[in-house]
């Protein structure tokens, strides 16, 4: 992933060694960030965990040695567009078995497939635990589990800025460099040191993040923890009831960062250089924004006319509960299936929007449903002027036609995939409401869902076979879907 | 709707007096359809319904004749585009008014809400109903109730084949004359005759079913009601049980009948001319029988494991419940909601498909979800090909780039406005499921939904404004979206 590479679009030779040596690279780097985790071992006293966690690192280590050793000789330095789509998807599936070993060699999860679903919801910053009673689980493994949402939250900014992008997933290229137009929002040609310049803002806003709640009262441990959370867009908490119980201002802190996250960090990139201009004309951030207000103010009126609740703590919970499930973070304040049924409704279509591309945020991202928004509305101007030709514009400048498209097939299939997720969990026996809460929330890598998948609840209670379907949505949306997707096309295995 | 005329892209003015004129002429031509029910009253000696439906009649003529005789100079022969849109709206919402009467002055309907909730729902071949006994209700009433849908169904048919693709609806053009290429559907250039030509069709096919039903036993009153509702793929029956009480013959007769007004009347027309190259070759037809088979096999096999019933009687209900669904008919021989929850989500699921275009069914339409497959479809294949000019084929013709943003338009709007009905549904009160079954049933004109709306239960609960929200949703469903939405728009009505 810091490789400086070029991807040809010309090659279509799939070259898997190419493909091993990396994923090997990766798992070496994968098995040095579960060291953290054995210096809270020794911190907290948890002698028992210091052996998992380094059969864990081991593991891990020689799986990538061995990787990297038997396909050193791989000398290219470019890689194909079907190496970047193989690489991508094996990258998130590969650190997501190796993630699970802390997990299941300790017995804190003693059944594989939950430890698994553990992982990938970690490392797609989904945050759906199984986890029965969090505060149980020894805090070097918690630490490895929010760590997970970390490492997940830097791979997807690298994917969303720099690779999909030149790959073509899903109108990303909209946002790339590649956009033909006045306004090129090239942030820089290189993967390298796009992820490096992305990278820094990503570790400066976790410590920004980490000091802010420390002076807040809560402790290092809990406040890395939260921070490593809250900037993945993740979900997963060290306490079984999330943040509700901190304090109103550790509240506000982790709503201000959770929406910081879900901006993109290309604008975070921008705003630091102090160009402030970007921000302004940014029509995704607007849009973003509104959408935050909006919800809010109507769930604020709805929880104030339908609870006993005094404004701010109306407003607070209001607020959080949108931004956090907008972000498609899914931490908690409170229960939103206790609303009325029209407020949880509201944050139920929340589930849908995702945050901004660019962001560690999943879903279908706001620009999406924005450029949807004005498409559909040119449409009704192109029927009333059927012979003027209206193009489809952002910030002024004309959006290519293929985009569209791209963004039609995203939608429909995100569709598509989301009620076909549903359809399998009713056949594992859930019911209606939890069936769709289970596809969306994993689909859009947020955690918490509706029915018997609530913000109090867990997923542990899932057959296994559901847990695995679940893990398999959690990456297809996390990886917009056709970066996966495409590995089950026949032309794609094609020589 | 009968007048030859040409609708003017070029001429923006709206005439109101134009529009009127039509109006006018539309509910004279409507007070003539309740004459058959004045029959029927004296057939089955319902002497109290005379004068309130002679009094429908009168009031529907007088209002006619006025709103014809005060615009009698309008001596224009073409219509321009406003007028076409404006005409189409007012005829569904104008004869749903006018259709109400007959309940609400009888007093069958004590509830105006009510009667116009059931008239709507008629003319929008929905089949929605607040009858909480159905058999209770006069004959000569349930005549018209039928009629309503009959009437709507025609209405449909001229609409979606020769007014809708001309104004350019919804990606309804690619279906319509105007589509480029080397194979043009083209019917007949005039309005007038097309209708005609599909009307006649409608007539005889409404004529062999009611021989059918009688041909099993059931009489002619209630051979022609459920002829009526099955052909506009209505779902309004006149026993309280649907079509669970009669026989296995007359339930097959109806689902074949069904799946006939689920598909093109231009295809019907091709058929009885002899082209069957026409129906080979058509991607709609073989997309919609391919899916109604899928579903229906799939449940048939569900059924047969979680129920005892023989395989014959399981396939009878499952294809019988599965077509009537899909094309949006909404009859029942069996509740769906008593069946295993992974089976009602399948049926659910159909409730998003919708008959073909230019049938009488309602729904996002098959042939929009076969182009968006197939564009999903191809925009893997760009990803593998970046380099590519890959156009989007239909039946060997490329579809033109507009006909993809109108498809993704109205893809999105659908989506955004069932949503956005589910939302308000949970305002009324109304649980999850109710409301998201409320939304897409109306929307979708299909008219049984799930939760406290199954094809077992009724309407009749509702508070009066879900009532009305739910008749705008049918009428926006019916009338492809934004035939309905482009009066909200500011610019319409600009000089």
């Amino acid at each position: 992933m810091t490789d400086q590479v070029n991807i040809i679009y010309s090659q279509r030779q799939l070259n898997a060694g190419q493909a091993a040596k990396f994923l090997g690279v990766l798992l070496m780097l994968l098995s040095a960030f579960m060291l953290p985790s054995v210096g809270w071992s020794l911190y907290y006293n948890e002698k028992f965990t210091i052996v998992p966690l380094g059969l864990s690192i081991l593991l891990t280590l020689s799986a990538g040695a061995i990787l990297y050793v038997f396909n050193k000789k791989q000398e290219q330095k470019n890689i194909s567009i079907k190496e970047g789509y193989l690489i991508v998807s094996l990258s998130w599936i590969m650190i997501s078995f190796a993630g699970a070993l802390p997990f299941y060699l300790s017995n804190a999860i003693p059944s594989f497939t939950d430890a698994f679903f553990e992982s990938i919801s970690g490392f797609t910053t989904t945050g759906a635990s199984i986890l029965q009673d969090i505060e149980a689980v020894p805090k070097s493994l918690l630490f490895w589990r929010s760590m997970t949402h970390w490492i997940g939250g830097m791979g997807i900014i690298v994917l969303s800025v720099a690779i999909l992008p030149i790959l073509g997933i899903g109108g990303m290229q909209l946002f790339a460099a590649e956009a033909p137009g006045t306004t090129p929002v090239k942030l820089h040609p290189h993967i390298r040191s796009t992820a490096k310049r992305l990278w820094v803002i990503y570790v400066f806003l976790t410590m920004v993040q980490t000091l802010l709640l420390m002076l807040g009262g809560m402790d290092l441990f809990n406040s890395l923890n939260h921070s490593f959370s809250t900037m993945a867009t993740g979900g997963f908490s060290t306490q079984n009831n999330s943040i509700a119980g901190y304090s109103p201002y550790i509240q506000y802190i982790v709503t201000l960062f959770m929406i910081l996250a879900g901006t993109s960090f290309v604008l975070h990139y921008f705003l630091l250089k102090g160009n402030f201009k970007k921000l302004g004309t940014n029509s995704e951030l607007k849009f973003y924004l509104l959408v935050l207000t909006v919800f809010t103010a109507v769930i604020t009126t709805g929880v104030i006319i339908t609870t006993n609740l005094k404004l701010e703590e109306a407003f607070r919970q209001s607020l959080f509960q949108a931004v956090s499930i907008a972000t498609t973070t899914g931490f908690a304040t409170t229960d939103y299936l206790e609303w009325n049924g029209f407020l949880w409704f509201l944050i139920f279509m929340l589930m849908f929007t995702g945050g901004c591309m660019g962001s560690t945020g999943g879903g279908l991202k706001m620009i999406r449903i924005l450029v949807l928004i004005k498409n559909t509305r040119l449409e009704l101007k192109r029927l009333l002027h059927p012979m003027a030709i209206i193009p489809l514009k952002l910030e002024k400048r004309n959006i290519p036609e293929g985009i569209a498209s791209n963004f039609l097939a995203f939608f429909f299939l995100y569709i598509i995939v989301f009620f076909a997720g549903a359809a399998v969990m009713s056949m594992f026996g859930l019911d209606f409401k939890s069936s769709i809460g289970a596809s969306i929330a994993s689909l859009g890598n947020i955690g918490p869902a509706i029915g018997q998948l609530g913000p109090a609840d867990n997923y542990s209670f899932l057959p296994a076979g559901a847990k695995w379907v679940l893990s398999f949505l959690m990456l297809l949306g996390r990886l917009e879907l056709f970066t996966v997707l495409l590995l089950f096309s026949p032309s794609f295995w094609k020589k």
